[in-house]
């Protein structure tokens, strides 16, 4: 059984029922989310000992968030209880011309207090084989980017693989640094690179003709890198996008099926699931059938409600063979 | 800040929750909506000062419905309490070939029962800009047919631009009167009509080879008469319409963009939406912006449950730049 | 008034709100359902004295299923009480490339306990035009196999005309018989087949070319077989499924329209509305229009949640003429 | 098995859920219910044979109102499908200081005009043992005050036993008459009687000093007269209530066990459930045992939500031992 | 008709529903409240005109909080949008031995940064009888103490009677001022004064007997003081609590009824409500008029669920004369 | 931290929201549950390590009720997949004379076929310092009769405290095997009894005159027993019970406060409650502590909806000091 790292902040998501406008909502859906353990739930679901590592107020809600994960098959040892907020946004679920809205209210939380010097970085780091972060967690403050690069650098000390989402958040970033200050560092140590232009422009602080040049750039400049894969979303409506994928070696491409899908549940998570099947297929198979699989389970997130995909192996290697969508009895 | 009057019946909506027929239905979502408190509610979310003329029972679901003209910032100033019901209607939501279905439970409310005398005119028009009614009111009661009638008058008197949404209904007009022995005298007071063929013929008792001639008459008999709109709606099936509109002056034609709608969430309310972004259009920018951000208004309100739109200006915008659909964070 | 007679287990349907999965699931809504007793409270809805025949447990849920059935129309004097469990099945609803999912819990029920000798077949069958059975019941268990077996002679002898819906599954026959030891006895009693290919090979053991292959078979060995139905589906997705239907007698075929149908509510019991319709049609008007009524009926069905249509003959009657979709008032 | 016939108006019941205001409604609950079908519907549950007379709006409404009367076990033969509304009532459920809080909106209701020459009485009363109507219906309307006079005039004639629960509603007998010129007639042919001093005064145009006044009087006065009946009910607040009742005859008297009931689940129903004892008690059962009857059922439905009691006579049977109270496995 | 300022916070509270503890809850029921929007809200119901002082932050859940305070009935012309988060907090409801639970996230709102001097002061104050406010605000923020004794100010300085809600909160207070270091300056402008023992310990930084000694020495203390009132509440448990309340002027004391209450719907506001009752009184009726009004309010505001008591003043009386609990058709 | 093993089946719960009658029900709440967990997620909530052993159904249900297990803090290592179905159990909520009713749905479980040979012993009671067990397990078949005489033998060997729920259930033990055959061995290994006069008498077939009879009989025969503990229950409704509990040493009684519970919230689990506090205490603490700790634990539960307290040790405490019921804020 393979070890993954998780790191980042858990939310409570809240948000109305089925198309309910803000102003119209008379209740909240409670969901706990957050990019990089929705990514460690699909990878315990899939049988892998995932251990996250983040921070929960002590009162109730903190509680009930760490429980969700127990819940999710993650191992929450490392979930610590401090001061702070529990970070909270609030989902307004789109249709057509209706974009779904986020309204972030996660400042000041237990997570962004996070100090990395009180992490036992000797027993997290016991038998893993995988640490994933995200560039959300360097953009919220200046001890959770210290706390990521310490991930990152004890991966590479003690020989494990990383994979790092870049993910660039514009509305985050408000503490003093801008992201081309911290992520460099964090990506000299990254194996696996989730990313589009746009974020390597934004991390880097420079201008890419291309995803190609940005990829070349980033393949001649970071030594240890392996892997860049990026998605592809049309987004034609609220209810209706079309998306594939792309893994690129230093020598190899390789292509994911297109995947076009209406009318679409819930669009929160789809890349986490992505990452989720990314790393799993890494660690299991080969590079087609691991871009098969990320986008496979990319797909399938997108007909199920709340942040993290709840689907088995198996049912994403029918999502692979294309045999899916039929009633099973 | 611009102000509207509208006058109309304000209804107690109640739906099975999502796709339920009404043999299944074992609750009633509940909302309060009126195709005229409607235009006014989603002027009122565009910041223009809304002033509804109404009538309701003195009972505390009378009172609900005045309260939630007030958070929809609707002045409730002129909702009068009077005997009598309030005015009901039950709608199953269709999908599919299966359309949506409305059972009307209207009759003796009061609204039918308000008396155009008791209503202080000077008061309601001060500062007044436009005055928007349907083909509703007229249809309801002798009283309400009166009260139209004067407040058409009124604002004639007074130099306030008048809209009229012909919305002809054949299971109305059940007190008495034919359309066509009322709506002439509203319609030579109106600037502004929306209609299509059918609602022309039936108000003027005449028949007309198409649209074109039907406006052209209107154009020549009423000569007040500015602006003259229609929508189109192509309905595939309960989820899926194509609409588009125009708007027509004696001198040129506007055609806004064409908007194709799948699934559907609402499709009550998608023309007072409509009437407000064209009325809110007229009084702010030019004829082709205006027929653009009625029919984007109209299009939206199919992503939102309820009578009402509840978007704001800068979302309509989106819509009409076609750049909605993506997540907002 | 035509006099219709069903028989089959009538089951307990427990499922999470709108797409959640069974991992997410809270609460469970609840219908209660069958595939005969579906026909049979389709048929209902339509005017036709509806018997159903079956056996429950004597508790209140036992004693809710009746009361439901009654609530649906139907006549359930034959509905006895029974020792034993009440089937029930968990419904996943699936969306996009997540088909649907049920979990049946259906062993050791009260109606695969329910012995032939305790019904009185001279007061069931007073009057009576039609018996329709399915594939179900005598997959069931050894007792509801004799018992599907006792109907279809009982018909035979009265001259009462006979439909079976042949509907093979796979995950039942385990009490020891194969279908083919028992189904072609069955089919010898049955004017009207719903049947594909597959159906037939497993219930006859027999491998066909196609579905023309086996229903030639079909009317060659069967000699009072006077009909074979079969539909076509193509599941583009969970959501978005293409069918159609015909149906053949010895001379002569007749093919229905062809339905798209997106985003599909609930594809539960579209069969079983398809069958109503089939023999609605088949006892009151022509062939063609049979056919059409009965894809009509199918169509329609998956606009509405839970296991039965809901629906008028004069809605059937829209849909087949292609004027459904558009809101009522 | 004994057959009881019931006649009067059934309504649409709108509920705020748990303790909600109207102002504060989002949602209602659905129930149908009216006196003297919720007195039906508790004899049907307890194997008496029920037919109701009614009428309702064709609609799906009216249709889902008969539906519900079938799920309740009553033979809806004689529901009738007429012009009109169905009448709805609005309830706020109350709690400590704060009373239940109805808003009749039944006016103009297809029972209002349900005409008795329509009715085929021979076919109603065939087999009948019982007549049961209460005070509200002949104090709807001039039509439903000579549907009521006809039907205890044939019960009369067939010698049918009649119950009237009184009931005497200030807010109705709005038509034109009192209920002083209708009730005394339907008292001729009543042989039980549930009211009260109020309920007597009011029905009769007189004062009483007391109830033991008031039925010496109609004991005097109505020779075919045979029992009286009245409840106790002490408020001590919406939320808690002591109850009992008396059953006299012109001989005797029947006291009940006291019922002290808090927190009181719904208020509505009581008295029919009340009824609907005393009725099955006095077709079955001793004075003593009938009145015990009575008020346990009445008692009982107090933790029931909804107009109907849903209970067992095993389950009246141990209220009235007292045994109740406990968990049953 | 009066006119009433009331300034303060407004939260959304976000609360699970039933008697569900957070570690169960799925949903949130959503309601928007606060201390002193609570007394307008219920000020406003009895016809008062009520300005509302606060901030807002801009987003659609800011706009919501607005919208339901102009549905209670309140202006919120001076309800300002400034950066910040919304206050929030959540509401476990206890029952029996679990009394309920309040967490708060309200740091960092909009309102804790609005500037005093931003605000049209004379605008507010025009024509205006009345100014109420409670010691949360000033135990917020720096800047909203200085917002509280300038409102306090301006109503001295105009002439406007002031009350006081005391309502010492210990977990507040964390800006760096302590009670006593500010309120003293407020009670100095106030003519009514609503506080127990400890509410006046801990703003006066002094130790007192017993309320008495606490009461004389405000009454000798701060001249322009009126009254001062108290409540006391016996908790037998969450779901039952005794009340009653007692008023004092320099010479008299009023004493109000007791009021036994179980089981509770909801405990929250019913001191907002108190104060409502409190301050109509003392605008309209006499001191033990007052001192009722206020219990009756604050008892009946543990029957309604939410912040707001939603009653009229015809309930409020009814309460008063004892007559309450019945039910209402 | 100590560790406990439990062992026993978890069943789905499904219950009608509020008050509602089966017969009523359109939805279920859905728990899980089943005596020995809900023993063992009481003490996780408290800090104890606890190991549940059990099996469930491959199947999504019963990978939801295993994550539900880890969510309560549970370890789960030792649930094991097998063949069979989920035990469920239905609960219709009670109030006022109506108790609480519960359809057991049980038989054929996966639980009911586990195998004790396949449990890994050693590990399982690897730092061991106490098994729980209850009288339930040896009741469902003879496969976990063996299971549950194998865990107390292997307990005993090892020195590991066992305690024992008798929990005599007579719609049980229907596998051929009376109490009496099989009880008798567990409770020899048994150092801590809870169980009643009936549970002795009906595991043991004798006759006692009293509980202290019996309890002197216990001490006598079983020499390893150190404690006895009952509970009394005053069942005034299903809304109102008064509860108290006693703790026997061979020399020693200790007797807990009495606590009179009205409104009960739910009334399911409050005897498991009431043994995780008695285990946690005798762990801990001294034996008038500890069976003052069980007793509030079982009275909180009455508050709790579902089948686990969800408490802290702190808010036992605060019952157990009597300073319960207020708001904490």
């Amino acid at each position: 059984m393979k070890k993954v790292i998780t790191l980042g902040e858990v939310m409570l998501r809240l948000s109305p029922p089925a198309h309910q406008r803000f102003l119209q909502a008379q209740s909240f859906e409670i969901e706990f989310g957050g990019s990089e353990a929705n990514v460690g739930a699909n990878l315990a679901a899939w049988g892998i000992s995932v251990q996250h590592l983040s921070a929960f107020p002590p009162h109730e809600l903190g509680q009930a968030a760490i429980a969700k994960l127990r819940q999710l098959g993650i191992d929450t040892r490392f979930c610590y209880l401090r001061d702070g907020r529990l970070g909270t946004y609030f989902l307004e679920k789109g249709a057509l011309d209706r974009g779904s809205k986020i309204i972030y209210d996660r400042e000041h939380s237990s997570f962004s207090k996070l100090d990395p010097d009180i992490v036992d970085w000797e027993e997290l780091f016991e038998n893993a084989d995988w640490l994933h972060w995200s560039g959300i967690s360097p953009a919220i403050s200046e001890s959770t980017a210290r706390l990521t690069l310490r991930a990152v650098t004890e991966a590479q000390k003690k020989g494990v693989k990383v994979s790092g989402d870049l993910n660039y958040r514009s509305n985050l970033w408000s503490y003093g640094k801008a992201a081309h200050e911290i992520m460099p560092e964090l990506l000299k140590a990254t194996q696996v690179m989730i990313a589009g232009k746009r974020d390597f422009e934004q991390c880097l602080n420079l201008g890419f003709k291309d995803f190609e040049d940005a990829a070349s750039y980033a393949f001649e400049k970071f030594d240890q890198l392996e892997w860049i894969s990026q998605t592809h979303r049309v987004t034609h409506s609220a209810s209706h996008n079309t998306i594939s994928a792309e893994l690129h070696s230093r020598d190899n491409s390789f292509q994911s099926k297109s995947y076009d899908l209406t009318p679409i549940v819930d669009r929160v998570g789809t890349g986490d699931a992505f990452a989720a099947g990314l790393i799993y297929g890494l660690l299991h198979t080969t590079p087609q059938e691991s871009i098969e699989m990320a986008m496979a389970a990319g797909a399938l997130k997108h007909s199920v409600p709340g942040d993290q995909l709840h689907a088995s192996l198996e049912e994403i290697r029918e999502v692979m063979a294309g045999v899916s969508g039929r009633i099973k009895r």
